[in-house]
């Protein structure tokens, strides 16, 4: 196979995820959002926001973000607030990765793939970036949708201080517009106070 | 309000892109695709393909992929080969620029709204290059799906090479492949071959 042939391969490969359905609705609450649609919204939101996380390079964000649900092509989605999902998640996610960015050239494989980890390990700015985009769309989206997929799980706000625990220390100005949110949907009764 | 209250309503705004749908079938064929899906996919495409289009600016490439279908969400999509809608899409796709892009910070919604008539005047290379992505990528999906949105549509060949006409000069190697897809197509009898 050609090395175009090997790109052209992983692009009809990635549009399953087109298809990989989260537990988060669109802000109209009528479906649920699935993988490439969120993928799109947070690198967009990566653009827009990188005011409020100085000095993080913002491309390489923007491709970790792109690339950081391909895994679930293989693994699925595991819900954010699933204990016993997470258990397997990392085993099943590091299989999908070999495989799926196994179809690239060998150059752009390694490079997803290391971003990819980098993604998951949390460490550098880039990723705490990242993950910051990642949860916070979903809480505008559960905000938009009347706080529905949270009062579906019976999510509590322990549970989703813990989820967000680093992303103070990432932006104090989204933590700040973050907190708020979840205090209205403990008032209007959809995240259980504890 | 405030400056990220301004940039959330667009975040939330833009929500409605996963609503518009395409004529492109996914490559499974199941169903079309939506512009935020299509848009993940070309922003993905414009790293991966970089190598194609050498001294592009792949970032600048990748912001205007993401938000080159905004103004649909109030035009409405048209599609490729409808000469009739064709004739009013650009004062559809002004007016809702204004707005869309006005809901942003002066200063954001100035820079998209650029990046949004460069790529609208396909005549620098990064708006070359951005095209080349925006018509590959559903060429490669009727590819997966068998074709059909082609055949649905009763597409000429010389209708295909007047949308792609600048392709060739962006990537010789892109438009092979391209031109090889659609010979296959006229062959197959999807395409009509005239």
């Amino acid at each position: 196979m050609t090395r175009i042939e090997q790109q052209i391969q992983f692009i009809r490969e990635i549009d399953k995820v087109k298809n990989i359905y989260r537990q988060t609705y669109l802000a109209d609450g009528e479906r649920k959002e699935n993988d490439a649609e969120h993928s799109w919204h947070i690198a967009l939101m990566a653009m827009l926001l990188k005011e409020y996380v100085p000095g993080v390079d913002v491309m390489k964000v923007m491709v970790m973000v792109l690339i950081h649900d391909l895994v679930e092509i293989d693994a699925g989605d595991t819900y954010a607030y699933d204990s016993r999902g997470a258990e397997t998640k990392r085993a099943r996610e590091v299989q999908a990765a070999d495989r799926i960015f196994g179809l690239l050239p060998k150059d752009q494989g390694e490079y997803f793939r290391e971003l990819w980890e980098e993604f998951e390990s949390y460490e550098t700015k880039e990723a705490k970036y990242a993950h910051l985009l990642d949860n916070f769309q979903p809480l505008l989206l559960n905000d938009a949708s009347g706080g529905k997929s949270w009062a579906e799980h019976g999510v509590k706000k322990s549970q989703i201080y813990k989820r967000n625990e680093k992303i103070e220390e990432t932006s104090e100005d989204v933590w700040e517009f973050m907190k708020n949110i979840v205090q209205k949907h403990i008032e209007k009764g959809n995240i259980i106070d504890e």
